[in-house]
Formats: C-alpha cells, structure tokens, sequence
C-alpha cells in the first residue's frame, strides 16, 4: 500500500482512486465507511438485474442505482464519479472479462446503469467491534468463498446459485455473529447455513471456489453467509453483450457508514 | 359480506374473486394470510418504478414481481391470475383513474409488469395478536391516512410525497407496537414518526386526506406508518399512459402467512 489509507474518508479514497493514487485491495481502507460491490449494465438489462436483485436480497443488498448514464452514486456517494472512484474495474463482453482497467471512462456509454451493492466488510467490522475474530483477517488472507447447491430466484434472463462467503466460528461466537449480523440486512445479513458444508453443496471446504482457504479449527463451526460474488456469477452465467463490475477486493467506497446499514 | 371469508385460505380467496363471489374489500378476510397492494405497470415504466420502490422500501416493500405479461403472481401466490383474483380495481390513464371493473382481462397487455406490495394488514394482524389495539378496527373504520411533507427519493419519473397510515397508542403501548413492527420490514416496518403531527405535514390530525378519522384520546399518541398509497400517489403524479392497481382495501391475497414476512 502506498499510503495508509485506514483512516481516511470514503470520499478521499475516491479522490485517492481518481488520482491513481489509491491502488487497492481496499479491505481495511477507510475503516468504518460502507464498501460497496459494483455492476454496471446496459439499461434493456438494468429492470432484469434490478429484479434479481430484489428477489435474492441476501446476497444482493441494492444501496444505490444510478439513472442511466450518470456515473455519480448520488444516495450514497454524492460528488462521486464510478468511472474512476474504484481502484480497478472488470470489463465483460458477452460474459467472458476482457479488461481489468483502473478507470472506465474509455468504454463509458449514455445508456449504463450502475448498481452498488452492499459488502460483508460492513458486518465484518461490527463482529470485529464485538470481539468475534474473524478468521481470514487474522491469518491475513482473502475470504473463502464457495459455490453452492442452493438456487437463485430467477429473473429474466438473470439466474445461478448462491456463492456463499464462510467464517469458522465456535458455536457461542456463531450465535453472536447471528445476532449481530441480523442488524445489517443490507450487508448480507445473518447466516444462510451454519455447519455441515456438504448439506448445502460444498464438497471441499479447504478448497474454495474463490478466494484463499483459512484454518477450520477443532470445536469450531463453519459458518456461511450470502456472498457478494452471486450476482457476478449470475452475470457471467447472462452473459451481456457488456458489463462492468469491481475488480473483486477493490470495492467502491460510499459516504455511508457502516452504523448507517444498521435496522432495516 | 356475502359469505364469510375470515378463516378462507389466500387461494380460497383468489377464487371466490375469480368466480365473481368476493366483493370486498377484504380486510379480516383469509386471517392470517398476507394481503398486499397491486401496482400493474407497462414494462417501460416498470424499471423506474421498481427502483422508486428500492428507494422507498418503507412505504413499497416489494412482495413479487412478474415477468411481462404473465399474470402469475409465481412467488407469493402460484396458480394466481392478477387479472381476475382481486374483488375490484382500478383503471388508470395518464394518471386519471378511467374505470374500476371487478376483472381486467379486457384492458390486459403483453408488456404488463405486476408489482404485489406489502401491506399494514400483516402488522396489524401482529399488533392484535400481542394484545395492541388498533383504533379504527375498534371502530369498524378505514384506517386514517395523511400526506406528509417527508419527500420520496425519486426515481426515474417517479416522484412525491410520504403517505403515512395513523393508529393512537399510549406511549407504552406505542413502544411495544414499534417493537412487534420492526418484525415486518415487508409490511411497512417501524414507525416513521411518533407524535406532534405538523413536525412532518399534518395540519389536523381529524381530517385525514385518505380513510376514515378515529379516536385519539387523551394520553394517546398518534403514531405513524409508512403507507402503501404512497406508491399510488407518485403513479397519480407520474401520469403513465396506463397503469392497473388494487381498488384500495380490495387487496390481493397471497399464500403467504403473516409470519413468513417476519425478520429480515
């Protein structure tokens, strides 16, 4: 990292980011403001993806949608520009990545609609601020991520299964973690699953389907929440003529903060 | 009342509407089952009103919403048809209402897009049950309702006003039913205001511009809920060449049980 950015604002990471000066991963920036996963489509896919979202709110918690072609999250990022706020972007043709850019402005159209859609390192702060550990900050490693069995309400032309983030956790600290993450519906909220991995499709659980495997310790539980990833892979699965999205682990940064999320 | 719907099921309901047997409206009909709001819009509208209802989840919690065309409601109600399962609704031109027939298979489109919208029936239901009174079922009324000065977050070309529903509570019991409400984000959730009525718009709390006035009696506050007419209000305000919706209190019956709307 070229500066420490743990203290900074949400808005000065995305004037970090608009300057090049931000290079991310962004896990552990701006401590306590809202992270933010991103999609970008065109508008004849906006009502479809919008609609897969509001039938999976779980791992597809809508914070913000822009009207199209305006580049500026306006409820949760006033002043922000998404063409360049980000640390790095994905370009997608068709469902196949063909472009990991640290701006959009180049490819930006009049018609793209952008979606932010909240994070697990917003409930990830508040386990933190509780005193439950989470595992794969400890060992200093990406979340482990999994594919699982369990399907997606469909949408048009919008489908796939639920990708599912998991932390071990003993039995007492998953029930806190439940409660606490029941406080933030719009980050994921509580637990899809707790235990048994293959009762929900996982074969492997040393080996995830994304990000890094962590230590599963004796007495602990896994425990498995709504992923952010999801709508990604219902994506790639859709295969738009042309998308774009947040490189994963460098999210948007919002005005919000993590308390915001709180409640409803 | 013809017959007595109380202990009909939701599809029992459905049909009696279907075989022109139900006339409405239907609050106490099917107890237990969840009622909700219809807004029926073209599908060019229907992405700016999806997202109107995304960024006003209090006053529009979305229950469903169907693929163009398709009059089933396939989530919360399969084997459903919009079309003729509601005892009475509403016909809309350019934001005047043009007719109010008992079915509208006769103005049905292929780019109609239904959107079923939670309702106060199922906190309603929940506050009796805990043994909170509900005034204007006390009092055999429509429940009072009132435009605010509370601005929507607009969408596209939606746009307006909170609508608010009104039930006086003592104050202990006004804690207890935001308690139990908080429950049911998907039927308006907690309350939006508690008290003094002008602070959000309210010149005379006995002169409701929707619904019947009740009681409010001494040490009573009047306590305030996000509204489902909300969403009818910005469809006035709109004016969409075409627009269905729900003849208001002749809601759609769901299979949905009041307390699968419970948590998250």
């Amino acid at each position: 990292m070229l500066f420490d950015f743990t203290d900074a604002t949400g808005a000065q990471l995305r004037h970090a980011c608009r300057d090049g000066a931000c290079p991310g991963p962004t896990p552990g920036f701006a401590r306590g403001f809202v992270q933010a996963n991103l999609v970008i489509l065109p508008r004849d896919w906006a009502f479809e993806f919008l609609l897969f979202c509001q039938r999976n709110p779980k791992p597809c918690p809508v914070l913000d949608v822009t009207e199209p072609g305006d580049p500026e999250a306006k409820l949760v990022a006033p002043g922000s520009d998404l063409r360049t706020d980000l640390p790095s972007y994905r370009v997608w043709k068709n469902g196949e990545l063909v472009e990991e850019p640290h701006s959009v402005g180049h490819v930006w159209r009049a018609d793209l609609v952008s979606f932010v859609i909240g994070c697990s390192f917003t409930f990830e702060n508040a386990l933190l601020a509780a005193g439950v550990p989470v595992r794969h900050i400890e060992q200093n490693r990406n979340v482990p991520m999994f594919d699982t069995n369990i399907p997606c309400q469909p949408a048009g032309r919008f489908s796939g299964h639920l990708v599912v983030s998991m932390r071990p956790l003993l039995p007492r600290l998953a029930v806190k973690a439940t409660q606490i993450c029941c406080r933030f519906p719009l980050a994921h909220g509580a637990p899809v699953h707790v235990g048994n991995p293959d009762a929900i499709g996982i074969r492997d659980i040393n080996k995830p389907d994304y990000g890094d495997a962590v230590d599963v310790r004796t007495g602990e539980l896994p425990v498995f929440w709504a992923c952010g990833v999801t709508p990604q892979a219902a994506l790639a699965r859709a295969k738009p003529p042309f998308a774009i999205t947040h490189k994963p682990g460098h999210m948007f940064l919002t005005d919000l903060k993590d308390t915001d999320l709180e409640g409803e």
